[in-house]
């Protein structure tokens, strides 16, 4: 089974390591990175390259596409060469699935319309132009399509996805050996948990971003 | 504040890439990967390639010292170009930390004599050869050392030390930004909760691996 894992400039890296470290881990897998050229490709801090050792040309059919989110996404909105990638991908796709606003991604590319589906908290209401149904769901199975919310949630969407390809056992022992026994030393992973003031102070910064 | 996030071969990429997406997030933080050689490191899987930007040379003196674990950490335990880097960085550091089976690195350069550290659940015994104190704890904080358990653990670490060094509101604001608001499709993430078998099996395994 061929796993895709798509890079871009600017992505979030958890976005993308989270399901690699969990769904990677499926018996027989071959997971890729890809990008539109092959070489280090930067994450949204700058300070971080992940290596695509693949072109979206050398990987035209894997069987899960993976699409992490990230400042990055934006410009990536227009380009033609990565939406077609992503629709002729899907053509053939086993799952479809995304990470954070990678779902924007898959949004652009006309694969959610008319699905429900979520995306990082701050950036729902973009869904909903692209014709998707946003939940605030951590993790949303629509039939192939599989989406995540924010950064940290690809791990446990990994676990769901490979519960369902692989058997409950074996996500069981993924999440074991990644030991994924979650202690945040605080709760406000969440808009409806944190304090009201951050979660405002975001809103009206992603506007400003954003729109 | 200039943080040092260790590389080598045959690393496991989340332990890493947990710190990094969190505690990399602090106001004026200069975050770097290094490693031996400047360039991509392979991870555990052979499937992914992170880029160490750095040779251990070029950056002498850290704030803070990151050391992941992962099955590479074995060889490593002998390299002394290693150790002596990390001795030398710890001198001068403000934090020392590791996630995973990066604790035996820390052990290894006899850095945790006498401190109560932790490790992933299987490496724990292995901490105590090294006159460490292992605990089942998911962080450990002892003075300026801190360890975190297994791969995924290294994101509660990274939102604990954010939280003591930027303040409580700075680390909410990455736990919300980074969505971490677990929800584990299963309860099988430590030994403790997971199925007695599959917690026998890997014990089993892991004696034949690791003595």
């Amino acid at each position: 089974m061929q796993i895709a894992v798509v890079l871009f400039d600017r992505f979030t890296a958890l976005d993308a390591v989270g399901p690699y470290e969990t769904l990677g881990r499926l018996p027989d897998a071959e997971l890729v990175f890809v990008a539109e050229r092959r070489g280090p490709v930067r994450s949204d801090t700058g300070t971080l390259a992940l290596v695509a050792d693949k072109t979206f040309a050398d990987v035209p059919h894997p069987d899960i596409v993976i699409v992490p989110g990230g400042p990055g996404q934006t410009p990536q909105m227009e380009n033609e060469t990565l939406l077609a990638w992503l629709r002729a991908a899907d053509a053939t796709s086993t799952w479809t699935t995304s990470v954070c606003t990678g779902s924007l991604l898959l949004a652009a590319a006309g694969l959610l319309k008319g699905r429900r589906a979520t995306s990082h908290w701050l950036a729902l209401d973009f869904l909903e132009r692209f014709g998707a149904e946003p939940t605030g769901e951590r993790v949303v199975v629509e039939g192939k399509y599989v989406t995540a919310a924010g950064v940290s949630s690809g791990i446990d969407m990994g676990l769901t996805l490979l519960g369902r390809i692989a058997g409950d056992e074996h996500a069981q022992a993924v999440q074991l050996l990644t030991e994924y026994d979650p202690q945040p030393p605080y709760d406000a992973g969440s808009p409806q948990k944190a304090p009201a003031h951050l979660v405002e102070e975001f809103r009206s910064k992603s506007r400003f971003i954003l729109t």
